[in-house]
């Protein structure tokens, strides 16, 4: 049975369940951040991805890019697979700006998180939410 | 026309064409760091290969983390398209150990980079071109 780390579930929200992936949002309001977690139980590695589930993968990866992209206009899409500290298979998509505080390193210990406030939190799950759903597979 | 970024060119090997990535070797003996270059002119994220040209994408990482993994018996492998400093699409597909100087950060920016020697680069080159013809699709 799948279930999703505690630790992403802490810093996340969630928005949306696509075919494969969960898709949260980290609650950091210093970048729009998503999280897209494959729902299979015990995968840490996209190598462990059937090849199925890999290209399903691969499509909601490129959606979720699409989404943030369309919606912020970023100056890049970050996108990263690591797992060395929550070893659960996690892929985030991060949209960066060239007067983002981090960049031009990746955001990942560049800066302590912080959380969108509660007008924001709405805010940013109604935008996404619709953006996600109109990006769905 | 694609040609290979000048700052790619200089700080890898080439090892191997598979059908739409260059694979080069990072030259930094501090871990097993392969490049992925989809040979396409004028890409910058993951989210501008075409559906057909994704596919592949996703499944050369994949066979690239297994080449790694099956090699090195790493505790993670690393996967990234970042492009902060280096716009051209390029994916990162790193070997990483809980030994390793940078553990548990990513590997950017954490340890300058350490070239292999000639005895080394020729034993690697080997290794990888032979194993990265194996696993080649």
């Amino acid at each position: 049975m799948f279930a999703l780390h505690p630790a992403l579930a802490a810093d996340t929200i969630e928005i949306v369940d696509w075919p494969l992936s969960k898709i949260l949002l980290m609650d950091d309001a210093t970048y729009p951040w998503l999280i897209l977690v494959p729902a299979r139980p015990g995968l840490t590695g996209l190598h462990e991805l059937g090849p199925s589930d890999g290209q399903i993968m691969m499509d909601e990866i490129q959606r979720a890019s699409g989404a943030l992209k369309n919606l912020y206009k970023p100056d890049r899409i970050n996108v990263a697979a690591l797992g060395n500290v929550v070893e659960q298979l996690h892929v985030h998509v991060i949209a960066r700006f060239t007067s983002d505080g981090a960049w031009p390193a990746p955001v990942w210990g560049a800066q302590p998180r912080r959380p969108y406030g509660g007008d924001a939190l709405a805010e940013i799950r109604a935008t996404l939410g619709a953006s996600l759903k109109e990006y769905a597979p």
